[in-house]
């Protein structure tokens, strides 16, 4: 007899499932229910409907053919029955039946399975705030909110907005509403930097400064203390730093995953709140898969179970689960947190541990920061890519990596190729050497990437005694410590103009000549363009007695991303 | 006392050994030769060069500080002693020491050394053709030469060129002729193929397409048979396919590692004919070592030992020899070949092996050809990729991995994350659900790598039976087999204007109802877009007793970029 199986949830995950359960099973009785009647779209392109990038709706559900993704398209092209209105009230376990309420004529029913699969999802944060239900408080986890949203916009009716969490939804929502439409955008987040859990603080620094560059109020260490309808129209946000008069806000406090239908039903739930699946995909019930946002994921890196709500890990647990019910034995090991954003006309991407997370994890995280061309330095289209890598002090393992630049594409590329690697415990050893493609149009010679674990590794011998660009200017503006600089006379000179006998400027080439000039009991920052040269210097003047020294890691060029008021 | 290293060769991976030697160990005593008096340069930034993407000469051998890496630098930067014209003939083993010839003065002198370099680099391969040796005829080996050719062409001496070999800088070197100064180039190949030992079949015409595109005129297993002054001025080109009358020739016929210095010492060669070293890169004396272009290395992939002559590989060995001089334990495992080129809009890539070379080792490979875009298909910056992956039949490792597209960033960025897996042995379940870093202005939520793998899963376990678009176009104008296109109506009908019967169409949402129609005793070739919707169509057909089918991979999409006049 032809297996039953019933998917809840015909998003991302369901209909990955469905489609490839056909393609294995061609007699399988395949049912897909959603409770929406829009389906399997591509929700991460929500912010670029909003934003303008896709002018068109239903290019969201529309296949690479242009085939608009409705039953019909299941029914007719994949042999799929899906049914939308449906909503799944219950698990009736014992029996192997579900039972739905059938939304258009509030009817209810039962649909039985063998196999059946929970793609539930998760569901936009709504944080404890007095006024965030009331009109034009959006959340941009559906594509109905997106509509309403993009069609007051359309209408001119939003003049200015103020977001609510510099997550990656925080960040997308406020670019696309800052960069097409030209609304004046406030931004609000509780922790004192963007994207809290997804970079390090010199990352984040950058990106907060490409947001601000781009004309949005960035509002770190706040809280949203009540939402209010104003008098004259509009919303009123009382924040702790001040009062924004607004005509729409967006929530992005985060996703939590939808697990009350497991619950209910007595299937296990993980410590970090998503349905706890094994390798295979399946719940505490073998009968039952879960997959996509509602369940938690192996942290494969820190070891821990964890969220991480994305369409690129639903489609490959997707792909697994209708492996494994056709009678397959496929894997889905978990995760390494690989991520990127594109924020204005930056690139920003990561994978494993933030030195935070590395620190409350239990590991000794040490990382370096480098800059330099993502192409070979004299080919024109280069620019420049900054990188944090992050190991274990005592096992010298990659625990993370975080790159930021122009060339998303180059950024993303960095990346992935440490991330893909993460799993199997590679040490900064191997990406000293790591071998990606080169050619002066793609690449240097040394990638910025195998530099930037060669620093990593004289920052774990001991050579290169660094600190960050967020350390130096915190401070080089709250002590009296000296810069030295070993670029050019030319270079230095602006910096020696403006602050003054703080800034000493002995170019790397007469830096053996002048050595006895450097007094030794002092503290000295060593800077120069990128952080080659500073390197260099400081283990030449270590060499000669002048060892309280500290190298500005990513050199000027950090600096002039991190603070451009600095330089 | 302090340590005697002396290293020749100062192009790219003696200047590293020093750098680094001299930051491990300050008291050194470090000596860089080489018999030519530029040194320190980017080789593999000749041909942008000649073509123009860089104007001064002097850019491939400054820092990224813009200061020129010449003796003085080294000496007042680097603590390094660099003496340039100077020559070494011979290495006497037994007393430690160089006989050098000081090409400036013609006397000949003794260099002592504790640790030895062999950085002596390769030289471009003369073929044995009459009048190689002419005037104007040159190879793109050095800088001077470069020069040269560039001299005339910005003198306007330059309207037609021959480039014998289309490897690597054969098609770097004619990009470079033809794109910028506007010179007809003929590209002369004895292989079938561009970049023979670079890229499959499929790969390989695409980008033999972008050369023609371009203006280039490839002529493919052609001999050259002689060389001839033309009595007009000028030179005469004698091929097996015709004679070609230009003004420059440029040889691209692959280099050759220099050992005649290691071969006379006694030093071992390896099998391949580059100097043999160990992981530590020791030759076979334990105080030479020897690294870059000249030495053999192991494929991490085939297990045999290699040429692969590239600026990276020779940077990375560099530090680990430097690390070893010093005492350190540092070790180069070998290649995986990794690889990428730009040629003109196309970016062109690849890791391990090709079908060929798999072949060749002993492996049973299958392949599968995808095609996709790189960022979400909605996504408006999003460019088609085409991808050949490569494993092993009964192993499931993967052998290798080929890309081409316009984004020659995310080209490289793809055959990066499996080039970086190669050397773990990563099998091709690993990357159907490889983790990369996803959003949709960067990447498809189930990325091309991964549909490249799920394609080849596929292929493995018989449930997609493929032809790539090479064979597709050889039979179909060989035989009278039918195409069944399961696009639209609209898509199809410019094609069964001008195939007639032979093709066939019944677009996908049709095919369950009209199966009977279909005759299941023919062959039928199954074709769409891009191939998911063909490979759906194909299982469908086999579960329907409609069994003699292929499914063209990569669709219509890469049958485009492999013959435009087909579509």
């Amino acid at each position: 007899m032809a297996k039953k199986v019933l998917i809840i949830g015909a998003v991302a995950l369901g209909p990955k499932v469905a489609c490839r359960l056909r393609r294995l099973d061609p007699d399988a009785e395949i049912t897909l229910i959603d409770r929406d009647n829009i389906i399997s779209y591509g929700g991460c392109g929500i912010p670029y409907y909003v934003g303008g990038d896709i002018n068109d709706i239903e290019d969201l559900y529309k296949t690479t053919a242009h085939m608009v993704r409705d039953e019909e398209f299941f029914l007719s092209c994949k042999g799929i029955k899906v049914m939308t209105r449906v909503e799944a009230l219950e698990i009736d376990r014992n029996n192997k039946r579900v039972r739905v309420s059938f939304l258009d004529n509030n009817k209810d029913g039962y649909l039985e399975y063998d196999k059946l699969v929970m793609a539930t999802g998760a569901r936009a944060v709504r944080p404890p705030i007095v006024g965030v239900d009331l009109e034009n408080v959006f959340t941009v986890s559906d594509l109905h909110e997106a509509e309403k949203i993009k069609g007051l916009m359309a209408q001119g009716k939003v003049g200015k907005a103020v977001v609510i969490g510099a997550g990656a939804i925080g960040l997308e929502i406020t670019e696309a509403l800052t960069d097409l439409w030209g609304i004046q955008t406030s931004l609000i987040e509780m922790e004192d930097q963007v994207l809290p859990t997804l970079l390090g603080k010199c990352m984040a620094r950058v990106t907060a400064k490409e947001l601000e560059k781009n004309g949005v109020e960035l509002l770190l260490e706040q809280k949203v203390l009540a939402i209010k309808k104003a008098e004259e129209g509009g919303l009123l946000v009382e924040t702790t730093a001040k009062t924004l008069s607004v005509d729409i806000v967006v929530l992005a406090a985060g996703v939590r995953p939808s697990t009350s239908l497991a619950k209910e039903a007595g299937i296990s739930i993980g410590m970090s709140g998503g349905i706890l699946v094994d390798r295979r995909m399946r719940t505490s019930d073998p009968d039952i898969y879960a997959g996509g946002d509602c369940v938690e994921l192996r942290n494969l890196v820190s070891g821990e179970n964890m969220m991480m709500a994305l369409g690129s890990l639903a489609n490959r647990q997707g792909r697994i689960i209708a492996d494994n019910i056709s009678g397959g034995q496929s894997n889905f090991k978990g995760t390494v947190g690989t991520f990127c954003i594109k924020v204005f006309g930056l690139g920003a991407s990561k994978a494993g541990l933030t030195y935070r997370q590395a620190k409350e994890t239990g590991f000794d995280p040490v990382y370096a920061v480098v800059s330099q061309a993502d192409h070979a330095h004299f080919y024109p289209s280069s620019e420049l890519i900054y990188i944090t890598l992050l190991a274990d002090r005592k096992t010298r393992k990659v625990l993370g990596i975080e790159a930021v630049g122009k060339n998303g594409d180059a950024v993303k590329s960095r990346v992935d190729t440490v991330a893909v690697l993460l799993s199997h415990g590679v040490t900064v050893d191997e990406i000293c050497s790591l071998e990606t493609a080169y050619a002066p149009p793609f690449a240097s010679a040394m990638d910025v990437v195998n530099n930037a674990a060669n620093a990593l590794d004289n920052v774990l011998a001991g050579r290169n005694v660094p600190i960050d660009a967020a350390d130096f200017l915190q401070e080089f503006s709250h002590s009296d410590i000296q810069v030295l600089d070993v670029r050019g006379e030319k270079e230095a000179a602006p910096f020696i103009e403006k602050y003054g006998a703080r800034w000493l400027n002995i170019p790397q080439n007469q830096l053996r000549g002048k050595i006895r000039q450097i007094p030794p009991d002092r503290d000295y920052f060593i800077i120069c363009d990128t952080g080659p040269r500073s390197y260099e210097a400081q283990i030449l003047l270590n060499a000669n007695a002048v060892t309280r020294t500290r190298n500005v890691q990513g050199g000027l060029a950090m600096i002039r991303v991190t603070d451009p008021d600095f330089v």
